[in-house]
């Protein structure tokens, strides 16, 4: 007996030159199926005549590992010092005082206006670690997962794929036992970050899904871990923790555990490829060693870790260990991926004092090829996606450069990833496209006018 | 015996918002005068119905106070790194190899998409630490100053100001009295120089000065400054000059003078308010006391000492010596004034592990504020023009801020700066002006395409 293949509908485009295997290739034809995920993927392939012939050469988006999509309120307005001391610690206080106001409406404007932002940015995946759940007294939502959605929904607002990451919030500190009272709205345990995310995942929206967090070894205790470690068992999600942001912290979990943050966690509890481990800055070559022989990943962000002065991460020695690498917006002050990569390799060059730190000569010269493929193979994972780029099966995301924007003008092709990380306009895309449609075209969306006036009533309303 | 006064042409302009002494002031009028200049401007005025009403707030532009145009072709063209080592001399190089080969036509391609984009970025006036003279044998052109009339050229194509600082450079090292062969195209003396600055001076172009440069203490040994002193004597022009960019330099002068680079040229060579010195990264506490009691300034280049792993500068302690300060665009990787104070900062922070280094409560809290305005101070001495910003008898430049941009929309008045520097896409401009005029419209210029033609054709002529 035999059947006849079901019909299906592709849509085919065509553009000069795609990023594939680490290198620009010619005459690519792309085929995103009715399910929204590349069907093919060929190279050396002339324009077919139905074909949409893209305006410019195509790179995947990468996913953004690390995101508090609230905070985006905020961006902008916590720049100034009142005192002689501003720091993380001071930043956060400040930040606080917005988390205790945001209603579930506010988040999904807030959020709809940063998910378009980062699709302009580079983004078509979004990872929300996601802790604002309850209500501002810290009584629980009627929906208690109404924060959740309003995420979900500004999600399909925009068209951002979305990851959301309920987190564990159980305590203050090394040696506080409860929460503060102004992080009663975080307050969660292992059986409710677990049964959220079972919730988000048995809800099957399109192009959501859920893992889980753990905010940091402060806030989440060895039998907090063990529990929820216990209900995930072997359910493959992706399991997302901040460590190692602060050297205060560090200095806490040592006095607490006679560790180091990453060292504790890899021994007491074991990592896999799960695992995300988010900032990561201040490591020893022991953790490393000890998190590259896991599996696990580390995400960095840039951006923010520039903007709390939370210090260097060790490039050099995670890029050589192989460590699958993502970059997460976090608070928001940068929003877009290229403008990260840049000031990525910047800030070890500054420390360091010499250039192209992420390159890897002679198997890979250029820096921006090294980072940029570095975080595309760690994308999937964090993201809790089976795959990612462009490749047969992941989801038909694509960013298409605009050959005449500032920066990209003139440049050899060979070199247009250098010049989109070190030198353009940081959002040069003539098209952003996912799940095989395109949502932006030269940064316009067909609903940003109704989100900005959204947001922009929200912002009266929090800081008018 | 009366006369009446002459009738002049001014154009109004009205703002709800213009950024004036170091606040936010409602209700703005600027009146324009026939001249290009600032003949008044009023906060506090009702829009008169004859005014142009501009879209947004007003902020004033700043001088770009340190360019190498030649060095745009080559901007993300150079973050390959072949071998273990690349730092700032192994980039020289590759530039270099640029370097030997622009024509003057090409040299006034590059400049023109290179002033359009600065234009783009938030700069009106910018300052060539010019010293690509010659022909590519080393032989001077016909007319000796061709190189400096194809920079002219560019700047009068798209609306930039422009301060030519024709560059002495005699010599390839401290210790080293001829230049290399890959140098000949610099090759000058101070009578050179001199009489360069004042034939530029001289053709009066419209918005063209000239000042003086020296490349470097390398570069320029201790008789050829003293000429060149003597030459300039009190003629009030800017003097520019490289200084303490790299470890390696301050290593050599203090092998060669036994002093630090500042160190041995203010004990050597009076300095004053004239005095530019260009990035100045490597300082002591002694150093920044003699630049500042001597009325120096300092151009910084954040985005170009990252990229070429300089090393970050004492921005505390210029700051608290209350130095004149402005920003260079440098090797033009970065080319939008927002990104470069916004890393400024941010450096700072990655290294001392503050926030808000550059604010200074209660004097001034805000970041953006402290730096913008340290940098406008600085502006006008840079550039060798009498006045700068929004204040009657300046050239009438500004920036008009697009309050719908990505980073601005629903951010308070009071934060503007803040997110524009902090937070937002770096070019939020709905509108440039320069002398009175539009010459920008979001980021639409007039001659925006025959320009990026002309300079796609010398991209494809060097590395095509």
């Amino acid at each position: 007996m035999c059947t006849n293949p079901p019909i299906t509908m592709t849509t085919l485009y065509w553009t000069p030159h795609a990023w594939l295997q680490g290198q620009w290739q010619p005459d690519v034809l792309l085929e995103a199926g009715a399910d929204g995920r590349w069907a093919g993927i060929t190279p050396h392939t002339p324009c077919p005549e139905q074909a949409r012939r893209l305006a410019g050469p195509v790179l995947p988006p990468l996913v953004n590992a690390h995101s508090h999509a609230f905070q985006r309120a905020f961006a902008g307005l916590a720049e100034r010092r009142a005192s002689v001391s501003d720091d993380f610690w001071s930043w956060r206080d400040r930040m606080y005082g917005v988390a205790l106001r945001i209603t579930p409406a506010q988040l999904r404007a807030i959020a709809a206006q940063l998910y378009l932002e980062l699709l302009r940015g580079g983004y078509t995946q979004t990872c929300e670690f996601h802790y604002l759940h309850h209500r501002e007294d810290g009584s629980p939502y009627a929906d208690p997962l109404a924060m959740s959605w309003a995420l979900a929904d500004a999600a399909a607002d925009t068209g951002m794929g979305l990851t959301v990451l309920p987190v564990l919030y159980a305590h203050a500190g090394f040696a506080q036992p409860q929460l503060r009272d102004d992080q009663r709205r975080f307050k969660t345990d292992a059986d409710w970050v677990w049964r959220a995310s079972q919730a988000i995942n048995a809800a099957a929206r399109p192009r959501v899904q859920a893992g889980v967090a753990l905010h940091s070894l402060r806030a989440a205790h060895a039998a907090d871990i063990t529990a929820l470690r216990a209900l995930v068992g072997d359910a493959e999600v992706p399991i997302h923790i901040h460590i190692s942001e602060q050297p205060q912290e560090v200095a806490d979990c040592l006095a607490a555990h006679g560790q180091r943050p990453m060292q504790w966690l890899a021994h007491h509890h074991p990592l896999d490829a799960r695992w995300q481990l988010v900032h990561a800055t201040h490591s020893t070559p022991g953790e490393i060693a000890q998190v590259a022989a896991s599996g696990a990943g580390v995400v960095i962000c840039p951006g923010t870790e520039a903007n709390l002065g939370d210090g260097v991460a060790d490039l050099p020695g995670w890029l050589a260990a192989g460590v699958p690498l993502t970059i997460g917006s976090d608070s928001h002050a940068t929003r877009a991926v290229m403008e990260e990569l840049r000031w990525l390799d910047y800030g070890q060059r500054l420390v360091l004092g010499r250039r192209n730190v992420a390159a890897d000569p002679p198997a890979q010269p250029s820096t921006a090829a090294r980072l940029f493929d570095a975080m595309l193979a760690g994308s999937a994972r964090a993201a809790g996606l089976s795959s990612w780029g462009l490749q047969p099966g992941a989801r038909a995301d694509a960013l298409v450069l605009d050959t005449a924007a500032d920066g990209l003008l003139g440049v050899p092709t060979d070199h247009l990833l250098d010049a989109a990380v070190f030198s353009a306009d940081p959002r040069p895309y003539a098209a952003v496209l996912v799940g095989g449609e395109v949502v932006l075209e030269h940064g316009r969306h067909g609903r940003q006018a109704a989100i900005a006036s959204e947001f922009e009533g929200v912002m009266r309303a929090l800081f008018g």
